[in-house]
């Protein structure tokens, strides 16, 4: 830091993204991304026509992705938001819903921005430990105060809370926020999206990011009441109204408007991994049940640090958490068939199983 | 807002950004556009290759982006960071640079983000006002304490402050940060980047929107000391680290890398902001001295409101600010040639001159 450096953004505690090197040398299993290219209709829809008029700015109120994605989900375009990665939808709801008096509170091992974020708004932040089996006990969220965020399924487990549960706790405390945080819903979790019809305190939060193979397009979605959404919205136009670009606008809503290629997808993510947890198990390994493009597994043969460095050597990269409760686990994206087959071999030499 | 919303969101003051009417029906002379197509370099460099690649995530770093811009430059990479437009950057030095007991200045007439910013933060902020003829006298800021914000050239007024007034701010005081905005410094200012040598309390951010064609790919950069680069990491690394996407990095390197084109492009602007300063001027306007893409212009015979709201009915886009001292004016950008004797043609036709 240098000596011209405020004192909060010197207490701030930066996240640390898995790695992201750039020649694609490694099988990358380390950051939940799609192991299929974008949608045929998105490649088609960022056209040579939409390049020649990028010297105008975006649309601010991505009108036309807003208005795919509140058809695709049968809701109102008013009741839609979109960002720069579900990461700065995430950050605006921790500033519109949180603050003096309002504290976030969270699980123990979870997403592991929402700290972070807590932190930049100098928030009370209430951790809330998962139980034993990392399953999330909903009840112990019932008496909490302030706004809620549950990611689910929850990163890194995998593990997702039935709707009936977050339901529960909509209805426990209608004055309260709960932000539902369903970047990785799309594999075989439950979304609640229907929950939006009876209830104005649920903020759901999705990405183009996993299930719609745009990773590097940076879109997230953000869906609520309209008055939750105008409420992200004071803070969108308080920081940067151009937040998503005029290529991931039209992307985005082509991603959106091919649901049989994100059908296709997400079912051969969910075959891929369920292969896969197959062949984990086959080896002695434990494997926390997934609904999502990740599985979290551990061996009792190697330890979870151990796992993820051999396998990097090998050319394989996965991610390793240095955290209490998760350090002898491993996250373990799901590409493709022959990706996954790779990890297993890799796996099986490492084990000398081979 | 809703029943819902923080205390600290409920008292921000969101910014209003220009109309952007996405039919296209409008001759757009309202937000600071270039009115050229971006670099036939930059549609060559968003291929088919790369979109396929769209399931991965950007580099965090935006290592090949930084480097052209490094390159360009004559600075080291470690001294550039990317953005999601210079907003968001602009936004990372208020929260690197500011704080408790660490204010921000800047002048009453310049962009107006700066105040929303500030409020974000809740910070202290000094407002220092212009001269009568709306120029920046620099020992107006000599003895604050702060982090002092100017846009050079300023908007929305055009004018600028010469090098070596900043220069003499950065001695008087090498404890404190200049953030200078340079969004517009290519039309015919002078930058600040040969000043980056001798003075690590400089920050300068610039834009790809306006001289680079590239509004709608959103892309800013900041200059500094490899230290104040490290600040803004700090806080870009708490909120999103994936502030850039894929697309945009391989188009603002693509058209960092054609000098060429650029200048054919910002001389083109000047040359037509030349054109029309005096056709405005032949007219009575009062033409305020720019060395932007844009004028700031008035005329006794017709309100800054009224000549915004006729335009706007005649098809002509221009921007109007309801503000203390600047009510009488517009700020016109400056487009193609022919933009601006449709523009000018307009203008005589409302003051009944032809």
């Amino acid at each position: 830091m240098s000596q011209f450096v405020s004192q909060e953004a010197g207490s701030l505690a930066p996240y640390t993204p898995g790695e992201q090197p750039v020649d694609l040398q490694y099988v990358k299993l380390n950051t939940n991304e799609s192991p299929f290219p974008p949608s045929p209709k998105v490649v088609k829809a960022v056209s040579q026509a939409e390049l020649l008029k990028l010297n105008l700015y975006s649309d601010p109120t991505c009108g036309m992705l807003c208005r795919s994605i509140a058809k695709r989900n049968e809701l109102k375009p008013e009741q839609v938001l979109a960002g720069n990665g579900s990461d700065e939808l995430l950050f605006f709801a921790f500033r519109a819903f949180c603050g003096e008096g309002k504290g976030a509170a969270y699980a123990d091992i979870t997403y592991g921005f929402y700290k972070v974020w807590a932190k930049f708004f100098n928030l009370e932040s209430t951790v809330i430990p998962l139980r034993e089996d990392f399953s999330l006990n909903i009840d112990d969220y019932m008496d909490f105060p302030g706004t809620i965020f549950i990611a689910n399924p929850n990163a890194p487990t995998g593990i997702a809370v039935p709707v009936r549960e977050i339901k529960r706790l909509l209805e426990a405390n209608p004055d309260r926020v709960v932000v539902v945080d369903e970047a990785y819903v799309d594999f075989g979790g439950e979304s609640c999206i229907p929950l939006l019809y009876a209830h104005d305190n649920l903020l759901i939060i999705q990405t183009f990011s996993k299930s719609r193979s745009l990773a590097g397009g940076r879109i997230g979605f953000a869906l609520g009441s309209a008055d939750l959404i105008a409420d992200l919205n004071r803070v969108k136009y308080s920081f940067n109204p151009y937040n998503v670009n005029r290529l991931s606008i039209v992307a985005g809503a082509a991603a959106m408007e091919d649901e049989d290629y994100f059908r296709k997808c997400t079912s051969t993510v969910a075959q891929n991994r369920e292969w896969t947890v197959g062949a984990l198990e086959a080896l002695g390994f434990t494997v926390l049940p997934s609904c999502a493009n990740f599985i979290f597994v551990k061996s009792d043969r190697i330890p979870g640090g151990e796992l993820y460095r051999r396998m990097k050597e090998n050319g394989v990269l996965i991610r390793w958490f240095d955290a209490d409760r998760i350090r002898d686990f491993c996250r373990v994206t799901i590409g493709s068939r022959e990706q996954m087959e790779l990890f297993i071999g890799e796996v099986k030499k490492l084990l000398g199983e081979v």
